[in-house]
């Protein structure tokens, strides 16, 4: 049976790192609100016996997943995207989790007072906080992937083992987003990653992965999702 | 052999969370910085071959992991703080991972610009980012775990099937340094949530848990950790 992904329609947000993840593996799922609109994921959310907090969630068979880093615990396994020992499955799930508060930090950068208001109501606010991000946040976290894979055993071509993980398909979604919302800075702190670099060109050229970024499935960025390209947040 | 926690010695923090595990299940264990002080941990910190972002990491024999959600989803089995089935399992995460935003998002109060600045730096703007956070976000996150704790089949004594899980002691530990951070706003949220209440009454009486808590191993709150009380910040 198709995996079911729900999420926003028309954003890449934190449902992008499950779409990768279903693209690169070549899974037959099914975007659930793309086709057929949100009613069906808003009338599911929530929904007993295992409500989810927000999208994206995930269904399989009986199984109901929120939390995309959950979802991608889930599906490793089962799309072939993450390695077969216990240690590397928690390797991997810790490398996502950090990645993903690096995305809930680039979501602070334009709304660092309240989801609820528009950026446009917290800009003074969203310029501290973004030049903080700008300086101290993306080069740590991206040295952090950095020293990952130069301290793999296996080489640097991937974060863990010497196979593509969910986790490689994570770091190339926040590298591309950091480079959207933040050029100047994000290419500031590539030069001192180049091994992050690398990884971000491998996977951008995987057969599946290149084909999905080329079709209409890929999402493009924009102000509504996480990464957003506000020029002043930038420099 | 005994499991090695590291985390700073003198918040509770994220590391709390593992700790309330570890203690609730009887479980041998060291608190490596408290013993012998943070040199060991800054060493092994970052260390290859997978180093952690952050602390708390926990050693378990020959594995280091980080991220107090991944520690909790490997403790989880071995400590009987889980369900048996992969089903069961997955929801206990994926409640972790939501309660474990709650936290992100109760850090960003007193630190809505940069963690390296100090509070008193970012005043104006963590008295914006509270008063949204009490109106809005205390309300939703609680209201969401009132709701799991109504939509389990098996009835809401706990949130995860009719066992105690780390989820329920994570609950408990939100509740507990939200009634801390926010006590008027809190009292009101939880007011429409007797069943996150009961369950942290429940928590609280077990006796592995009390004993904790009444022992001097449980630090307590402080204008230092994740929890803070500023009045300013409640109303």
């Amino acid at each position: 049976m198709a995996y079911e992904l729900h999420y926003w329609p028309c954003i890449q947000g934190r449902g992008e790192f499950v779409r990768l993840a279903l693209e690169a593996a070549g899974a037959d799922y099914l975007d659930v609100t793309r086709e057929d609109g949100i009613d069906d994921m808003l009338e599911r959310l929530g929904a007993p016996p295992r409500p989810a907090f927000a999208p994206p969630f995930l269904r399989d068979g009986d199984l109901v997943i929120g939390q995309a880093s959950a979802i991608l615990l889930h599906l490793g396994p089962r799309l072939g995207l993450v390695g077969e020992s216990e240690a590397d499955r928690i390797w991997t799930h810790q490398i996502q989790l950090t990645i993903a508060d690096a995305v809930a930090e680039v979501h602070e950068t334009h709304h660092p007072i309240a989801t609820s208001l528009f950026y446009e109501d917290q800009k003074p606010e969203a310029a501290r906080r973004a030049a903080a991000f700008r300086d101290e946040r993306i080069p740590k976290f991206l040295g952090w992937l950095e020293r990952v894979l130069g301290a793999n055993p296996a080489g640097p071509r991937h974060l863990v083992g010497d196979r593509l993980s969910y986790a490689d398909l994570s770091l190339f979604q926040l590298v591309e987003g950091l480079a959207y919302a933040f050029p100047q800075a994000t290419e500031r702190a590539l030069a001192a990653t180049p091994m992050v670099v690398a990884l971000h060109r491998r996977v951008v050229s995987l057969p599946r992965v290149a084909a999905y970024l080329s079709s209409d499935r890929r999402l493009p960025f924009s102000e509504d999702g996480i990464f957003r390209r506000y020029p002043e947040l930038d420099g």
